[in-house]
C-alpha cells in the first residue's frame, strides 16, 4: 500500500506550508506551497509533475486544477486577472449572480455541488418547511470552498493527490467531494476519480460540470472540436448565427460574443466517450475520457474573444446542461442523492501531440459514431432554457 | 493586580502566532494558536483549562466561545460543517440573510450588535438623514467580526481571556463589545461579563442575544429543559403542534422541522434566573445563569434532526426576541444607547454531572417559580412576530 | 538609473513579508511589514519617510495613502473604525451598496476605476451583448483590489513605491492601475503618478476619483477650505442650507448631517490648479495640486460630526462628480478608453505649516481666480443628480 502524506487534515488541526513528497517515481514530483500576495495570497498550490507532464491543483479552489503544462506547451488559458484567486476575494452572490467570475481562470474548474448554471432564483425549503426564495449564483459554491482535507501519495509509478472539500451549512445541503488527482510516470494523462456524497439525513440534489477551459496554443483559429456527437443543437439565437462553423474556432476576435452548443455525445457500450480539442494543424489535441453514464451532458463553449479578454474555448461535460437548476429539474436532469448515497465521476484529461496519434483519436471518434450529427438549427427547448 | 498579557493589540502593532499563559494557577492553562488550513485558516484559537473545565475562544470570531469539555464530556454541538470558519468564508447578505449560517457552529454565539434575529428589511436614516431601507443579515455582524484587542491573565485562582469587538463603520452604529471570559481553578463553570458600549456621538440601538448550542452527549431522547419559565408561548403553528412536549427532547429525527417556544422567565428578586438543558438520565445537566434585568427574553430552539444535520438544541437568552428588529423595535424590546452609555450583561455556564446537583438544581427552579407556567396555545402576538 | 527592488510580483511568485530599503536617502526611509490581527490581518503596509514628511501605503488595498505625518502633526482622520481593514472584511455590495464604508479610513483612496459615486443601478452589455441590470457599488472596486506587483526604488534624493492593481474579470472592464508615489528628501510633499489602461480589447469606460479625508487637527472650527472656484453650487438641499458658509467648517457637531458642495475650479493655462484645507489659525494648510485637464470637477464634502463618528472632511477632485454613474455618463463626464489606451493623472498632497506660507497660497489662488465664485443657490441639475 501506497503511503499517504498529509498536507492539510483540518480535524487534526495539520497544515503544512510546504512539502515535497518523497519516494516518488523515478522524474516525477509533487510538491506543495502557499501563494503570497496579490489575490492569490493564503492560496495553497500544490503542483504534480510525472517526467513530462506537469499540472497543479488548487485545494484552496476545490481543488479545481489550475494550469498544465505538456512538454513546454501552456494547458489552460489566460484569464483577464491575476490569479489564481483566493475565494476571499470572490463574491458568489455580486454582479447579479456572476461574481464567480472574480476568480474564474483555471483549467479544470467543478461547478456544483448544490447548483452549477447560469445564476437564476430558485425556491427551495427553509428551516420551517417552507418554500424560499433563493438566488442561485454562477456555477455554485464548489470552487470557492477550500478542502478541509489534503493528501499525497506515491505507488509504483503513479503519484496522486486527493482533496475532501465539504458544501454545506445548517439547513443547507450538506454534499461531500472526495477527489484523488492521479498521473503516472511519463503517461500523457491524469485522472480526476470525484466522489460525491449526500451527507444530509434528508435527500439532497447535486450537479457538477466540468468546465475544462483552453486557450492558445492549442486554441487558435482552425482549430476543431473533436467528439462522437449525435446531436448539435445551439443554446441560443447567437450560436444559431454560426450553426455551421460549430466544429471550427475563430482566432482571436475583439468584440466576439460567445456562443455555446449542446451535444447529446454518443458512447461505447461501456458508456465511455470523449471529447477533445484539436489544433489547427492537427498535430495535437487535449481530450477528455469521461463516461456518459456519469456525465450524460455536453456543452461546448466557443469565447473566440481578443486574447487580453481570455480567448478561450470550454469542453463542459456534466450531469446536465449548464442552464438554471430549475428548468434542468423540470427536464429531469438534476441528480438525487439519498441520504449517505455517492455519485461518482471520474475524468481524464490526455494530450496528443503528433499527427498520427491525432488520426487515430478520429478513427476512435468514427468507432463511436460515424456519421455526422443530427444539427437543431433552433435551439432545442428540451435542451436549452434559452430555446 | 494580574499582569495582563497582550496577544492581539491592533492599534499598538501586537499579534501573537501562539501564546502560553505564564503564571497559570494550579492545573489551569491558557494557550493561543492560529489555525491553519480549510475554512478555518487563519482564526485565532484561546483555549483555556481550569483542570476540569476546558474551552476555547474565537477572537476571530466576535470572542465567541467555540466548544467545551467537561472531564471529558464534549460540550457543544457538531455543526454540518468543519468549522471553526473564518469570517471570510461567510458572506452575511447571501442566501437571503442567511449567510450567518456559512459559520455557524460554536457553542456560545453572540447575536447583535446593532441587530439579531431573523433577516430583514429594516428602515434607518442613510448619511443625509433620509429614511433608507437596508437588509439586516440574520443575527448580525458581531460573530463574523474579529476583536482588535485581545488579553490574557491570570489572578490568584482565577484566568480570564479578554477581548474587544467594534462593530463600526462611517455612518452605521459604532457600538464596542468588552468582554471578559473567567473561569477558577478546578470550577464547572465559565462567565462571561459583556459590555456594549455606544462610540457613537448620537443615541444608538442594540440588541444582544447568546445562542447557546448543545448537542450530543447531552442532548438526547428524553433530555429536558429545565428553566423556571412563568410562561411559554410558540413561536409559529409549527411549535404549536407539539407544545405539550415542550420540556422533552427526541433523538436525532430526520426531516425534523425546527421548534422554537419562547419564554418569559421568573427570576429572584435580584433579578437572577437560570436555564439548563439536564440530560435524558437526570445525572448531568448545563445551566446558564443570568440576569433577567440584563437579559429579559428568552428562546428555546429545538433542532433534532439528523446527528449528520445538526443535531441541537439552543438556549437563547436576549435583550429580545430573535424575530425581526422592525417588530422588536415596535414591541419596545430593542435598547437604546445614548452617546457614551454602556450595557453590561453577565453569563454563566455551569456543568453540573450528578443526580445530586441536578436535584439540587430543580429545587433551585421551583424556589424562582414553583408552579407550572402559563401555556399560550397559539403564538403570542406580542412575543413572536409570526403570531 | 535607480534600482527596483520588488516586494510583490504576483507573475513571478516573489512576495516579502518586510523589505526595508537600501541606499534610501540621508534621513529617509521605506519599510514594509505585514499587519497581523484584527480587521487588519494581513494588509501589506508600506511606510515612507523623507525625513519630515512621512506616509503610509496600502498595496493590500489599491495602493491607497493610509496616513501622513507632518514633523509630528497627524494627516488623516479618524474613522469609526480600526482600520486599516483588510478587503476581506469588506462586502461592496452590503447595505445596499453602501459595504465600501465598512472599510474607509485613508487618508487617500482612490475611487473607481470602472464606477465611483453613489450606488445604483448601470445597464451594461451582459456576455451575450444584450443589456443586463447591474449593481454598482459605492465608489467601485479599486480600493478593496490587491496589488500583484509592488516595487520601491531610490534615486538621488528620491524615493518611491510603485504598484500595478488590475481591476478585472472575464466579461468585465478590465483596468489596470499603475501608480508611482514619491517623495524627495526633506520635502513637504509626496506625488502619485497614476496611469489607468483599458487592457480589453474594445473601449471601456473609466471613472476615478480622489477622495482626499482630513481631520483633526487641521480640521477644526473656523478652518476653511481655499481654492480657485470659478462656480459652486450645493449637491443637495440639505447643501443649499448652509451655502453661505461653505468656505468654512464647524467643529465636531454631534448629528451634523453631511454637507456638499460641487465646484468648477479655475486654472492656471497649463492647467495646473489646486485646492486646500486650511487650519483655522491660518498657519498651516494641506493642499492638494493637479490638472484640470486630467481632473476636472471637484467636490468638497464637509462631514463634521462628533470626533468619535469620523470628523473629516474630504477635498476629491476627480474625473467626474460623485453622482450615479449613470448620470455622469448622460452629462458627457465618464472617461472613454479604447483598446490599450491609457489615462494619465498626477497629484500632488503639499503641507504648509507658517503663515507667510498659506498666504501664499491665497496669492497664487488670486493669481488663478482673483474673484468669488459664481455661486448656484440651489442644486445645479447639470452637476448633481440630486438638483
Amino acid at each position: 500500500m501506497a503511503q499517504e502524506h498529509v498536507l492539510t487534515d483540518v480535524e487534526n488541526d495539520t497544515w503544512l506550508d510546504s512539502f515535497e513528497l518523497p519516494g516518488a517515481p523515478e522524474g516525477c514530483s509533487l510538491r506543495k506551497r502557499t501563494l503570497r500576495g496579490g489575490l492569490g495570497d493564503g492560496v495553497d498550490l500544490v503542483e504534480v509533475s510525472n517526467g513530462r507532464l506537469a499540472f497543479s491543483v488548487l485545494p484552496t479552489r476545490g481543488m479545481g486544477v489550475w494550469r498544465g503544462d505538456w512538454r513546454g506547451t501552456f494547458l489552460g488559458w489566460k484569464a483577464p486577472l491575476c490569479g489564481p484567486v483566493h475565494p476571499r476575494y470572490v463574491n458568489l452572490p455580486d454582479r447579479g449572480g456572476l461574481g464567480w467570475l472574480q476568480g474564474f481562470d483555471e483549467l479544470i474548474v467543478r461547478c456544483g455541488l448544490d447548483s452549477n448554471g447560469a445564476p437564476c432564483t430558485d425556491t427551495v425549503p427553509d428551516n420551517n418547511g417552507n418554500p424560499m426564495q433563493v438566488q442561485l449564483p454562477l456555477h455554485g459554491r464548489i470552487a470557492n470552498t477550500p478542502a478541509n482535507r489534503v493528501t499525497a501519495s506515491a505507488d509504483g509509478d503513479e503519484i496522486a493527490v486527493s482533496g475532501t472539500v465539504q458544501e454545506s451549512a445548517l439547513f443547507t445541503p450538506n454534499l461531500r467531494l472526495q477527489t484523488r488527482i492521479s498521473t503516472k510516470a511519463g503517461s500523457n494523462s491524469f485522472t480526476l476519480v470525484d466522489e460525491v456524497t449526500n451527507l444530509r439525513g434528508v435527500d439532497s440534489e447535486m450537479q457538477m460540470l466540468y468546465h475544462v477551459n483552453l486557450g492558445a496554443p492549442l486554441l487558435g483559429e482552425g482549430a476543431r472540436v473533436l467528439l462522437p456527437s449525435a446531436a448539435v443543437a445551439p443554446r441560443d439565437p447567437r450560436a444559431s448565427e454560426d450553426l455551421d462553423t460549430w466544429r471550427t474556432y475563430r482566432g482571436p476576435t475583439a468584440g466576439y460574443v460567445e456562443q455555446v452548443y449542446f451535444h447529446d455525445l454518443a458512447a461505447a457500450a461501456s458508456g465511455e466517450t470523449l471529447a477533445a480539442l484539436g489544433s489547427a494543424d492537427g498535430a495535437s489535441a487535449a481530450v477528455l475520457r469521461f463516461n456518459r453514464n456519469e456525465l450524460p451532458c455536453f456543452a461546448q463553449w466557443k469565447c473566440t474573444q481578443a486574447e487580453s479578454d481570455g480567448y478561450v474555448t470550454g469542453l463542459e461535460p456534466g450531469t446536465n446542461y449548464p442552464n438554471p437548476k430549475p428548468f434542468e429539474r423540470s427536464k429531469g436532469r438534476v441528480v438525487k442523492l439519498a441520504p449517505g448515497e455517492s455519485y461518482r465521476i471520474s475524468l481524464t484529461l490526455q494530450v496528443l501531440d503528433s499527427t498520427e496519434e491525432v488520426a487515430g483519436l478520429q478513427d476512435e471518434i468514427a468507432a463511436i459514431r460515424g456519421e455526422d450529427p443530427e444539427v437543431h438549427p433552433e435551439p432545442n427547448p428540451e435542451w436549452s432554457s434559452r430555446g
